[in-house]
């Protein structure tokens, strides 16, 4: 008789949302059962953990209808959560965009569920995603840039996990590029995030039209030039406009240096970038390439793919990788 | 009957000097017979090596004399060579300071001495020496940054040197920290290096002075202003000059941009810097970290020491690290 099927559930812990869904444990098959909530940290942390558990619930259940499995066949429950982590404790020591502090997220799910569970820093479980079932898949060493309201980073060295001494390793969006440069939120200056992240993006092309609202861009936005985003920028750019365009150049220059440093620094196989940017396909990818064959060594570079993410899930799947790497050595 | 102590000899080949010793295998015996020589590149590729060979003769015969051991106690050699390198094919694949390209420097030693030998990049073996018997003894994940006439990098990570895909890890002194800054001997622009390196902190001073003569490092050269080099900054420091303390301030700010952000990507235990810098002592240490320290994210500050390379042979001893490291896994 064959062994039966064993089912991971990977929950992906945004500030925004809550993507949630079950993975086979060997990865053989697709995402079971993805949904996606608003998080809604406003209202506290024991509703956004009322949410969580009720996703988990709802995706076991699904899980088990479309499967076949039974409920003993899910085993376990992997969380990716903003950090900075305390992992071997389970506890998410600070996170400005939940306005948690010291909350010990995998005891409060591993209570309520009654699975054990394990957390990992969310844009580490992103990257692990893309190398588990991704564009990254089963290379060895492998850096993954995610680039949203800040710009995540995640590093697979041997095929697994680099945590650092303290958890905090990967914060490849706040290396400084520009040492005189851009105030960045972190409280240092000209961070890669201060220019590549999307609020960044969106504020170098509202510099760029200079308060003029008869431009592309500001018509995409009704003329309200607040409301630009990284994604009206991506718009613009794919329609002609030149504006747009030269932002999306200099993103890819910026970007380019950032990518070039972890070329020399790291000698990775592959750079796996993810996020709303990779809305701007070719428009970013082809300068960026050429930015960092400029700057970067020529083996490292020769070594070296630079790819988008291609996984819809990938904080999902990443979840799922990071339990099952944590379960094995200590991660480290 | 106990067993009888095993050594293996190290040599460091840098394109001004060799250096080469010996170390018993459990490095529990202080650096052996240690030597030093001109390198002469100029004299090509087979002086050199006639030069390498002739003092690692001469290393084994005073280890034996030193020590009582027998010929066949000295069982191999590791050689820190510059690169880039083909690790596994034993191959310089090129190096400026020597002159070299495709040099199969392994195979010709072992060879020559009827010893195995094992090579690594020189950056990686003073990085290893130090986590082998110096400043970084023991600890889990270490950065090493050499500063002389470049900036090389060592990466150790779960006490293993990495060497990323291609074998070119770890050159931090090519991380851009000023994406429009200075030109660097590399072809990028911004490079850690193009300010802090020996001959780069030189030029800085050479800029702040502007032709005077009639300063203290301009008398301390005789007047010959083309003879500042980073000691005679660091000696003029020393002896209370404002404008050489501002350089060494200057070089504070960089190096600590470039350490910030090897602590945001890496959050290592320890970063140790080694090098003719270190001859700056406090003067240069101590804005360092207090740099670092506005610029890194806490978790990753608390968790690192930063402090100078203690051995005065790191290279030595971290070839002889090296080899051992390559007889167990492959490295990487």
């Amino acid at each position: 008789m064959p062994q039966r099927t064993k089912y991971l559930v990977g929950v992906d812990l945004g500030g925004t949302n809550i993507v949630a869904g079950a993975l086979a444990e060997d990865g053989a098959s697709d995402v079971v059962a993805l949904r996606s909530e608003p998080t809604r940290p406003d209202q506290g942390a024991d509703a956004v953990v009322d949410r969580m558990v009720r996703m988990i619930d709802t995706v076991i259940a699904e899980t088990i209808a479309q499967t076949g499995a039974r409920r003993e066949d899910v085993v376990g429950v992997g969380v990716g959560a903003p950090g900075p982590l305390d992992r071997e404790r389970g506890i998410v020591v600070t996170t400005p965009n939940l306005g948690w502090t010291n909350f010990p997220l995998r005891d409060v799910i591993a209570e309520r569920t009654r699975l054990p569970v394990r957390i990992d820093n969310d844009a580490n479980c992103a990257t692990l995603g893309e190398w588990w079932l991704g564009a990254a898949k089963g290379a060895s060493n492998v850096i993954g840039m995610t680039i949203g309201t800040g710009i995540g980073g995640g590093i697979i060295l041997g095929g697994r996990l680099y945590h650092g001494a303290s958890d905090v390793a990967g914060e490849i969006g706040h290396a400084t590029i520009d040492i005189t440069g851009r105030r960045c939120k972190c409280g240092n200056y000209g961070c890669l995030e201060a220019y590549a992240s999307g609020p960044s993006i969106a504020e170098r092309a509202r510099e760029a039209i200079g308060g003029d609202h008869d431009t592309l861009m500001g018509r995409l936005v009704g003329g309200d030039l607040t409301r630009i985003t990284a994604a009206t920028v991506y718009e613009a750019a794919r329609l002609g406009d030149d504006v747009a365009l030269d932002v999306v150049r200099e993103t890819a220059r910026f970007l380019g240096a950032g990518v070039a440093n972890l070329l020399n620094i790291f000698n990775p196989d592959v750079v796996v970038i993810a996020g709303g940017v990779t809305q701007a396909g070719d428009t970013l990818f082809v300068p960026l390439r050429r930015e960092v064959r400029k700057r970067a060594f020529r083996p490292a570079v020769d070594a070296c793919q630079i790819v988008p993410g291609t996984l819809a899930a990938a904080g999902v799947v990443g979840a799922v990788a990071a339990y099952q790497q944590q379960g094995t050595l200590d991660g480290r």
